[in-house]
């Protein structure tokens, strides 16, 4: 048999947590602190698995035990369990070592029964407040013990106003619920075919196996399951004195925050109503006072509150949301924890601990979610605004965003240069969409995953979006949508909220990101600790410049397909892909060479004094030309319309261009370094836009520039091998012509399964290896992100096939074993090996947790995902360094 | 240094191949078993090593030998070197451990000046002969040692021929090639700067020299780097006292088999021609005569042979290829080796020699060539034949083939069921030629790869294919092409092998596929010593009962897709993919039924007594439907018509749905699992239809049926736990409806990376795994296969980015990675799980060896490679054992 399994307040703490639950853990700290908890008892966890392995039976020796407590507790009160004096009523909570709501919660006023209702009275000399608390007792004890709906005593409690002729609880006379207590214990008779039990151990031990029941309810099951708690550690039970805030003017009960939770100020903050009791609270019938206020109430009571704030935060070293009731003038603490608090406060709050000495630059680094610094470089919802959300889609890219509705593209260009505020709403965003999407304060998709166009562009410009919203349907043609069966027209005001995916109806008052000191000296310290750097993808000088805002450290990813997409460079890269040989092929990227090489001019001297990593082109070439559907759409409608022959065959000549590219999985065909290899001349011209960018900013003095050349799509090490090698060449050429020097670092992406199993012989040939973990994804689990999106996947992660989106959260079973092989094998041939990574999981903060201990050298992700990143990072490393 | 650099013949043997190397150990093993062979001596590798070691210098220590041994043949021989009476001339031979081509081969009669020309005419008394012996042995070295170019000396000698008024070398006089001699001289001096060595230890030093260099020329090194051979294992040299058939009528040269290289039948076969050299058989100046009626002209001379060739046979245990010279009526044996030979001679040959008692049967296994056994089971060219392949394409499924020339599909259909015997030929093929094709005696195609649609259907039927032959140009407008600058046109008969992948003009004579009783019983022999289970892939009875023709074991692969193409079926099917709801799928489901379970009926009971795994259906569904494209032109066609409002608007339908199901990658889309995911009713027809065919077997008193269930594409272990619990439960209800039970096997294939990656937790769902290794190879490179080969691939094989078609034959460094981490994974939480490998690699001979140490249970391939995969699995066996 087990040892000691109850434990007074007075013998525990927080080390206890496991045995005692978080609530005991908590009630105990403050106990052994010398607050005022009234006195109690906590059953512990193992008293829980002894009930399951006696077939769900509290054994006769732990009966005994907490007799032995209760009468412990008399004696320490003073009071008699069930007695017709000065009666002993107890609490009983369940509290589990991890939080978990779903689990049985409270039965107050335990102890209560014919006999002892006298008692109280006969203490309070309050013949109301006695039988309501017997009432309250015996209703709470039907429905959480013997499961008796709640509505069945509501019934009967209705009943009983009206004949009274009263419309509120309060207003019910003594005798009425004396006879309620009545009608109650007949409901109990009659559902649960028992009689209520009298005997207050009775009441105590059946209370005590519901409590270890609930422990194995449905919803404590799911919800253990989701959130992958053991379903082996069982529940305590807390037996505490029971204490009310209700026994008069000098009675009350309220809830405080050690800090300002919105602003972090150190200012008590907080809420009390006199002759109360919590729940009156929470039905809103009265309005509570500021906390603040209480002298005027009960004089004095504030130096008491402060003091017994300023104990707890300095014991807990952070922000508290304590629960108190005063009982005839004499203050108790029920409980305190950690404050729920906005991300501002968070940061203000850290800040401030360290300042004060409390708490490390490391642990303040800790208290901060990263997701909540994600939150603060966006406009945000006002935390102060009531407002109801209409309906919930996937919270794609962060920030909140108000304004009229448009579903027109065009449209949205129109208008947003009109300096209208507009939300672009569509089924979907295409490239074709991207220039309603820069003009629009927000969009909203009624398709699409964390990784469609809509979110990964608006993640890109740091847009909120809001998208895969199955509510609303969209009707295109109409020019209108439904939500929740509420047309909205165009021009119609909603707001949305692509932190948490909500969409309202209206404008919703907005307020401004704020990015003050304790955010960047939070940030600093982040830096400190963290052994990952932080760099950004960024294809511009513009997102280049804000990046190093962000704190990032160079660009992991400078992707140079956009700039084959500019409107000035389409009728040469289509003169490049439609060339018949090489010679034409390298005409047409002759016109090509001066725009690449201002791009690489401009992006590197943006990025001067860290390195940028420019990936030279990757995806197919068809993607560079309008599409086959299209183009027989046109000519089909050109033949009908009788055009002139030259023009038809013109385009005819296209469409065979764009057939001849044609792919069956494009993904999987000729892009990447297939193209580098099949075409030389293009990599070629890429390799000597950025040695001449290079020489150029050298020679005009500024030499702190390091370009770093990456060879996407890797798959056998000869290709890396042979396109080194032409890289090189070209380095030496323009070396030579402009007569200066530079280093020469190449690298490549690993992102197919084979580069990371032959990781060995690729780093051979490599500086550097980036994972490509987007396509490393695709190709681990055999989906095309694009139709698993919209095919199955939404399918699979509601029937949890899959815990998370990978194309979001890296997969560690899968694509992460894959990563650790190839560093593995990377590192093994060439120790000094670079490694990081580029794919959307750069700016994740479980992937970069992972990242870390797999011992990449840095992470890379979009702008507004560096800060991100960056407090990700130090926490990883400040966990292994506990670890 | 090293130590004993030069050997006696007689001091070595086979056991010394490293260091005299092929030719070498071969003179030596002759000498010791008392063959007359000209006494010599072999130069180590090892001084080929310390040669190069010393800046391509002899040492004077290795001089200093080589003179020694030379004094010591001058004492075998009682000859002089040099010496103007009696003089002693050798051979130098190069001879590295491994055959190898591109190196120096020959120099004869070295040791002439014009010293010993006098001593060879004094023994000889003809001065032509002498003279001859000489001008060959300096151009020899001019070109040998020299690197003089034979025309240098072949144009003095054409003008010599002009001056003396003849037209054969045999009629130039012995003054004329005097005079030769002086000449030769004087090319040597003006192009190599040299004066000809007069010295014969000058003349052998630098030949030694010679050799030694030619292990490192141009050819050699690309040839090593080509079959994998070290590039240190260095050369021997052989210099062997010179023999002459071209000494008078009682001299001669030839060459000989110890049995039929065509048939394997025990009777001496070759050739032979009197007063000659080997060079004059080479020449074809005179006929040879067989070598049977040798004794026409030397009586008592086959006996000899034969004595010999026993000899050879029985000390080499396998068929020999000899060549001999006579001198003077004294026959020497100057190579052995073994003899090349037919498929059919060789099977023949290996059966005989071990009822001959001379090899096990486990030698007699590994003498034969998996892809000989290929040929056995298809027509080939007569070996008799004399054709001349006008160009080479791949050779993509064997066989040989001869025919009319068709373009179209549709003609090819008409003219093959009147019976005409035609080749097909096309730029590629797609399924819409398959009719076409089923009426071809054989496919021709300018296009396309080993594992091109062409090639794996003709495979699939054994019938032979060239694919990708570059030098055809088609012109299907014209209905004509040109090979080689010539035309053919439709009806122009042309032949094909598809085993080497030549082309021929006009008609090639044939013979037929010989399995005869040496084929049964040497692949009766392989499966006694085979691990690895053969199964065959095969989707009708038809396939089926063929597999078994040929020995396997059941079906490892019965794809259920086929069964959807029917035309019978393809209303079903679509009304299917059609159907809005679940119902209306299950509706079309229910007409598709009976014919899956008439499907599986009949292939379960052509494979009784086998296992049958079957695979659920996998491709995307948008195969079953017209492609987009297609029904774009037919509606913008009915449009033009005019088409009735109804028919054009039952065709946009279909186009919707079709757009609908459209995906950018299908490859990595909405298939396999997925679908069974997705659409759950689709896998629960299917199961039902293989259970209730299962059941009405047994039903029948068949009850040796084992039906295997096969989820396609899982990735994540949860697809295989909910997919199984479907199929288990059908399998339930149909074991309850019918009143019979059935043992229900349920495995998967893996097939994509993380398959592999998570192998253990899929395992614990799945009675055996089938690696996929066409997906699993696409998926590890990111290579989609069609797009590949189209593409890039080509390129890539050219270039030896990758050395093989990863599609073709098993990429062991990346995919095998994966295949072993899976079988180790898989095996380590189920011990019993069965592991086969079903992809196309399960037919090749070195995917085969990998996957036998891989530990796999079976392989399955197609039909016609059942016997290759049986000979193959047993060579693995043998040579694990071995090693």
């Amino acid at each position: 048999m087990a040892g000691k399994l109850v434990y007074w307040f007075e013998e525990g703490g927080e080390e206890h947590r496991a045995i005692l639950g978080g609530k005991g853990a908590g009630l105990a700290e403050m106990t052994r602190i010398g607050l005022p908890v009234p006195p109690g008892f906590t059953i512990t966890t193992q008293a829980c698995k002894l009930y399951y392995q006696s077939d769900r039976k509290l054994p006769d020796s732990l009966k005994q035990d907490i007799k032995d407590y209760i009468k412990g507790l008399e004696q320490k009160t003073g009071k008699h369990f069930g007695g017709d004096q000065n009666p002993l009523l107890v609490s009983v909570r369940s509290g589990a070592p991890i939080s978990m709501p779903g689990m049985m919660d409270t039965i107050l006023n335990l102890g209560l029964n014919d006999r002892s209702v006298k008692g109280l009275y006969e203490a309070t000399q309050d013949l109301r407040f006695s039988y309501d608390c017997y009432r309250r007792f015996i209703q709470m004890f039907g429905n959480v013990v013997l499961g008796i709906p709640h509505s069945e005593f509501e019934r009967v409690f209705s009943q009983l106003k009206k004949d009274e002729g009263v419309t509120q609880d309060q207003d019910v006379s003594a005798q009425g619920l004396k006879s309620l207590v009545a009608s109650y214990k007949r409901i109990i008779r009659q559902k649960a075919g028992i009689e209520f039990p009298d005997d207050p151990y009775d009441q105590l031990f059946m209370a005590v196996s519901a409590v270890f029941d609930s422990w194995n309810n449905e919803r404590a099951i799911i919800y253990r399951n989701i959130n992958k708690i053991s379903h082996d550690l069982g529940t305590a039970v807390n037996v505490q004195t029971m204490v009310f805030g209700n026994m008069g003017a000098d009675s009350g009960t309220g809830v405080m925050f050690t800090r300002d939770p919105s602003t972090g100020e150190r200012v008590l903050y907080g809420e009390y109503l006199m002759n109360a009791q919590g729940e009156d609270v929470v039905a809103g019938l009265r309005t509570p006072r500021p906390i603040l206020e209480i002298d005027e109430d009960l004089p004095g009571m504030l130096e008491q509150l402060k003091k017994v704030a300023r104990l707890l935060e300095d014991h807990y070293k952070d922000m508290q949301d304590i629960e108190f009731t005063i009982e005839r003038g004499k203050l108790y603490i029920l409980q305190t924890r950690a404050g729920k608090r906005t991300a501002q406060a968070a940061l203000e709050i850290a800040r401030a601990l360290v300042q004060e000495g409390q708490i490390s630059k490391e642990t303040a680094v800790m208290r901060i979610s990263p997701e909540e610094v994600s939150r603060l470089l966006h406009r945000a919802i006002d935390p102060k605004a009531i407002a109801e959300a209409v309906c919930q889609g996937l919270p794609a890219s962060p920030g909140a965003a108000t304004g009229k509705v448009v579903f027109d593209t065009a449209k949205a260009e129109i208008l947003g240069e009109q300096g209208e505020k507009i939300i672009l709403v569509r089924p979907e965003t295409t490239p074709d969409d991207m220039p309603g999407i820069v003009h629009a304060q927000g969009i909203l998709t009624s398709r699409g995953g964390m990784t469609c166009h809509a979110a990964i562009v608006a993640r890109g410009m740091g847009k909120p979006a809001v998208v895969g919203c199955d509510a609303l349907r969209i009707d295109l043609e109409g020019n209108k949508a439904t939500i929740a069966g509420r047309e909205i027209n165009e021009g119609d005001v909603i707001s949305i909220d692509g932190s948490t995916g909500n969409v309202y109806f209206g404008q919703v008052p907005l307020v401004e990101p704020i990015m003050g000191g304790a955010f960047k000296e939070v940030l600093g310290w982040a830096d400190e600790v963290r052994r990952l750097g932080v760099k950004a993808n960024a294809d511009t000088p513009e997102d280049a410049r804000r990046a190093r805002e962000f704190g990032a450290e160079g660009i992991g990813l400078c992707r140079t397909e956009h700039m084959f997409m500019g409107h000035d460079r389409m009728a040469a890269v289509q003169q490049m892909i439609l060339a018949d040989t090489e010679e034409d092929r390298r005409k047409a990227l002759d016109v090509l060479l001066p725009m690449q090489e201002a791009d690489f001019y401009d992006i590197l001297k943006a990025m001067r004094g860290y390195p940028v990593t420019i990936r030279l082109l990757d995806p197919p070439l068809h993607e560079f030309l309008p599409n086959v559907e299209e183009l027989m759409k046109t000519l089909s409608e050109m033949k009908a319309k009788g055009a002139p022959k030259s023009e038809i065959s013109h385009v005819e000549d296209l469409l065979r261009k764009a057939k001849a590219l044609q792919e069956m999985n494009p993904m999987l065909g000729m892009r990447g370094c297939r193209l580098g290899i099949v075409y030389p001349e293009i990599y070629e011209m890429q390799a000597r836009a950025i040695f001449q960018a290079t020489a150029r900013l050298i020679k005009e003095g500024i030499s702190d520039v390091y370009p770093e050349v990456m060879i996407p799509l890797v798959g056998a090490a000869k290709e890396l091998e042979i396109l080194r090698e032409r890289v090189e060449q070209v380095a030496g050429q323009v070396k030579q012509e402009q007569g200066v020097d530079f280093p020469v670092v190449i690298g490549t992406m690993i992102e197919i399964p084979r580069a990371c199993l032959t990781a060995d012989e690729i780093a051979a040939h490599a500086q550097f290896f980036s994972f490509g973990t987007n396509d490393l994804t695709q190709t681990t689990f055999g989906y095309s992100r694009d139709d698993a999106e919209a095919k199955f996947l939404h399918k699979y992660l509601g029937e949890k096939i899959l815990k998370d989106n990978p194309f979001a959260v890296l997969d560690q079973k899968g694509v992460g074993k894959l990563v650790e092989t190839a560093v593995k094998l990377g590192r093994g041939i060439r120790p000094d090996l670079v490694i990081g990574i580029c794919g959307e999981h750069g700016g994740e903060p479980s992937s970069i947790e992972f990242f870390h201990k797999a011992g990449l050298d840095y992470v890379s992700c979009s702008p507004y995902r560096v800060p991100v990143a960056r407090l990700a990072a130090a926490q990883a490393a400040l966990r292994s360094r506990q670890a």
